[in-house]
């Protein structure tokens, strides 16, 4: 098409909202609109990247044996109910109330439609196993919106569900679908997505990976070791720092750390050693101490006051649950971080910050595990003992785990102790739970193989598809039955394969622009060839140019012709904001000498090919680019 | 694919909800699944169809220089606010409010979110004309959804806007999109179906069109003229019954009555001979009585206690306005209908039945143009009078005009009169409007030439498509302007341009089936060719089967095969119910004797194929069906 004829503003300036590039380069580029918060209306141009990166998906997806299908966007609440989602989901399920004051929901994911289209269909094994997918919009209410398409509240996903009479065939076919994905990824100009083990979240299930593309603007924290190959979402990876050698404890606690995380005892061994130049290995145990700490609320003000490591720290931080609105303490080295995602799955409840302020029964900022509760009825350390009561509920860390003469909080306001010694002080029958966020900085090993920094970093990504092993929660909800072989009723086994079309574009964007636009590859590029014909006003250029443009569409190539009267330096940054793979610059100069300049948007190749060669090269060059 | 992995039920019985054989044999295909009212699910075997319905009109809409964008499903309520529709539309608009408490929409057409995509982009006449259309889900909220597919809540919709400098413009293009319609609904399959004027409701603007597929199961009715060519919806199509030379008054009236509707005085005069067997030619004028009719409130009921002619009375409906609540009553010839339609168009609002029950002012069943509003301080005779007042608008229908000697209702229970003259007995400025039905029973002559029945008849239809011209309605509200040649500042005239994409698979199942399944056309049949492998179990014929399948699968046919050991009277009818066009039977006799048996759908062949000849020949057929 003319690109004069092409609806969609481009202009020059970075809009300051924009915080990423992708979504700058995409709003200066004329392909999205803003609408509303997370709402964007889509021009011509992305749609046309977008339908490619659909039919890539959809090929992929008909490859590994699925049915295309499509779901409602509105659902009745009832559908969800059967699941329990309805209410377990926060407030990124969109529920509404029809005419009638029927309750119903913008569908986020399909897993309930999935089941409630199959579940007549599938009530005997040999129509096993069977796999269905849609491309439709979806809804998610997301608090903060932000980076354009990266992360939106209305976005065109694939969805897909398999159903299988084992874990063994969800396995198998949870494999073919991970390679599936990595196939759409690499057609789709990131071949260097790599796929992480992640948090299943509401979804439910036990095995569940993303695909990240790494970035620093991603929104998603990877942990990766470089030794082994481990990789995983922050919120899933085990922390594990080895305490060594506390008041002469060290090496039963070391051992139980390394079988606990299932590592190799040389792993454990090196970890040990390189971590026994910190926290006090052989230690001689000190008294409890409690020492006036006026105004000192945070772990880093009182090591400094003290003189302490923050790492011979216990630290507490504390949260409210959501649906109880009861409190829960953990405890954890001072240098860590809560990983929220292992609390919220631990608990099985949302969470958000506790405010302690003071004059309550806990004095912020001065709590410790120590004499902690005097003044409580009960103190359970259980979730499952939780009750809607003001008791907190107490927890540990792993980290703690083999740590001595520690310093804490005294559960008084402006006092600390120095000396604490779990074991000892708060009893031995303590337990022990991964509640902390690995951390690069030097204190935590490889959860696979042990090994420390340098090996293991934590990068950050952007989730560009998720594949997720269900495995009976959803059919056991509803009540989704087959008769097997041998008659018996079983319930099937499911899996669930996500990705979101648009964010997908926007990630190849993320990964494949300069600063003047995106360079987007063949296969998912809005043309294959964009035609630039410098002077338009000059009879002979224009003649050749259009012959060009004519021969082009002709030949099944996708072309963007420039024929306006404007400089060459506007014809040239909308054609960098467009991206066109192939670029073919017809001038004057060029037609004097009967040739014209084919230059490649990533600048990989510029020839000058005779004007009557040129179709057939450019139709070479689109082949040859579509195979890359 | 194979037929046994084809997820989706598939059933004899007809399900006892489904009035419409396009509903009863959609479900019972494994087409399409019941999710809630007016929300299906659809299987493979429909998501193909709509694939290649969508693929349709894509190309159709290109052809015509649309450019394919997206526009969100959620929208912020502000976007309506701004073309005022968010009050104006009623509850069909699904509203809610987001977890910020945000009023937001779910959209059923997008006029707000077309202008807001290219408000910027419009701002001079250079880059017009322009059209954008999406293919996209939209959700109405519907009161009453029926007939699977055909009355939905949720739906996948074309919609196409177009933007012009000029009111010519914007007519050139809207008789190109008028052709494109044709020419996709030709190539969907039903090529019968016919543009009809049509009401431009909520959208606005003045000229609109639907196209109609005509079947008695059409829930649109359709007036259609075989001498003139005339079609329009009812809703839209002008109500004009001639009535001759009452008291004296009959040629002028008569000849108002032509001029009004622009008919040729011929046919006027014709209508008016018709007529003249009717409602007192030449009548002597009798002068009002009042008589008892004890409990008879039907103007039926009246006449015939009476022994007058229904068309000889002047019945009285009323109906209570949405926004006011004030009441509307309007006076019409006893043997017509409202339009309601005309009367919410003329009054701005929407209307309900108003229930007159003993006792109030009005005499519910007895209400006459004589006396009325005797007991009100006021009875305007204007919509623009009309204020939130119990005093009733009075109306009258232009079926009234040229009448005498009519049965009203008496304003008295229990009483009429007989006598009415309107022009003595109400007054002579009294204004008549077109507020009536167009009846085929044998009153109404053509609007366009004045022929009567049986040359006019009222059809049923299903909407298939719709086009509007909407002007400026949208870019005035919204302040869209660009600068035209002469630097001064314009808004520009807009089309917009709809298909339901599952409404149009459904319609033509309802016009291409028989009582054993639909009769898809090669366009948008789910498959191409349907192999059926009778006797599964004999070696020699299921490798001829997979053979042959093989085979076209390399030919690029669109195969479903279906091998599964049943018997060959399940085989066939579940063949009838996919419908696809070409059907091979594979038999054991056939295969002894080296040949397949071809057979299309519609039944229009049988073929015997040398089974070497069979892939290429299948393919030649899959050409030539394709070309029709």
């Amino acid at each position: 098409m003319k690109l004069e004829k092409l609806v969609g503003e481009r202009f020059k300036e970075r809009p300051a909202d924009c915080v990423i590039d992708s979504h700058a380069l995409m709003t200066r580029g004329g392909y999205i609109k803003y609408v509303a918060s997370g709402i964007y209306s889509s021009y011509a141009a992305l749609r046309r990247i977008t339908r490619k990166i659909e039919q890539i998906i959809r090929e992929e997806m008909d490859a590994i044996g699925g049915q295309e299908v499509l779901f409602p966007v509105a659902m009745p609440a009832s559908l969800l109910e059967e699941s329990g989602r309805y209410s377990s989901i926060g407030d990124e399920l969109l529920r509404f109330a029809d005419r009638n004051g029927s309750p119903m929901v913008l569908g986020m994911t399909h897993e309930e439609a999935a089941v409630q289209l199959t579940r007549e269909y599938g009530q005997t094994y040999a129509k096993y196993p069977f796999m269905i997918y849609q491309i439709q919009t979806k809804f998610r209410d997301e608090q903060r919106p932000r980076g354009g398409l990266i992360r939106v509240r209305e976005f065109t996903m694939k969805d897909a569900y398999s159903f299988h009479v084992s874990q063994d065939d969800l396995e198998d076919y949870y494999a073919r679908c991970h390679r599936a994905y990595e196939r759409i990824f690499a057609r789709a100009g990131i071949p260097e997505a790599v796929a992480v083990a992640s948090d299943s979240g509401m979804m439910g299930g036990s095995i569940s990976h993303e695909f990240m593309l790494l970035t620093p603007v991603g929104e998603d924290s990877i942990v990766l070791c470089s030794h082994c190959g481990y990789k995983a979402n922050l919120e899933a990876a085990e922390c594990i720092v080895v305490n060594v050698a506390s008041v002469g404890q060290g090496a039963e606690e070391k051992a139980e750390a390394g079988v606990g995380a299932g590592l190799e005892s040389d792993a454990v061994a090196e970890a040990g050693s390189q971590d026994g130049a910190g926290a006090g290995a052989q230690a001689v145990a000190q008294p409890l101490e409690k020492i006036h700490t006026p105004g000192m609320k945070t772990i880093e003000d009182v090591c400094a006051y003290l003189g302490m490591d923050v790492k011979d720290s216990c630290k507490a931080v504390a949260y409210r649950l959501a649906s109880t609105g009861g409190l829960a303490v953990v405890f954890l080295r001072g240098d860590l971080e809560i990983n929220e995602t292992k609390l919220r799955n631990y608990l099985g409840d949302e969470i958000g910050p506790a405010d302690l302020s003071e004059g309550g029964a806990l004095a912020g900022g001065f709590i410790g595990p120590y004499k902690f509760g005097v003044g409580f009825s009960q103190a359970p350390a259980h979730a499952n003992a939780l009750a809607p009561t003001s008791v907190p509920m107490l927890l540990f860390d792993n980290s703690l785990k083999g740590t001595a003469n520690l310093c804490c909080g005294a559960n008084e306001l402006d006092y600390h102790y120095t000396g604490l010694c779990i074991s000892r002080d708060i009893g031995g029958d303590v337990e022990y739970r991964d509640f902390a966020k690995v951390s690069a900085s030097g204190v935590c090993v490889c959860p696979r193989c042990g090994k420390m920094p340098p090996s293991l970093t934590v990068l950050r990504g952007i989730e560009v598809g998720n594949i997720f092993q269900l495995g009976q929660k959803y059919t056991r909800s509803m009540n989704m039955r087959f008769t097997d072989e041998d008659g018996g009723s079983r319930y099937p086994y499911m899996g669930c394969y996500g990705i979101g079309v648009g964010r997908l574009a926007a990630s190849v964007c993320e990964a494949r622009h300069d600063e003047y636009g995106p360079i987007w590859p063949m296969s998912i590029a809005p043309w294959q060839a964009h035609i630039c014909c410098l002077r338009a006003g000059d009879a002979e250029v224009k003649a050749a140019s259009d012959s060009l443009y004519a021969s082009l569409l002709a030949d099944g190539v996708e072309v963007i012709y420039d024929d306006r009267d404007v400089s060459a330096g506007v014809m040239f940054s909308d054609a960098d904001l467009l991206g066109v793979p192939i670029r073919v610059i017809m001038s004057p100069r060029n037609i004097k000498e009967g040739v014209c300049e084919i230059t490649a948007r990533d600048k990989s190749f510029t020839h000058r090919i005779a004007l009557a060669d040129a179709p057939a090269a450019i139709s070479a060059m689109v082949a040859e680019m579509s195979k890359a």
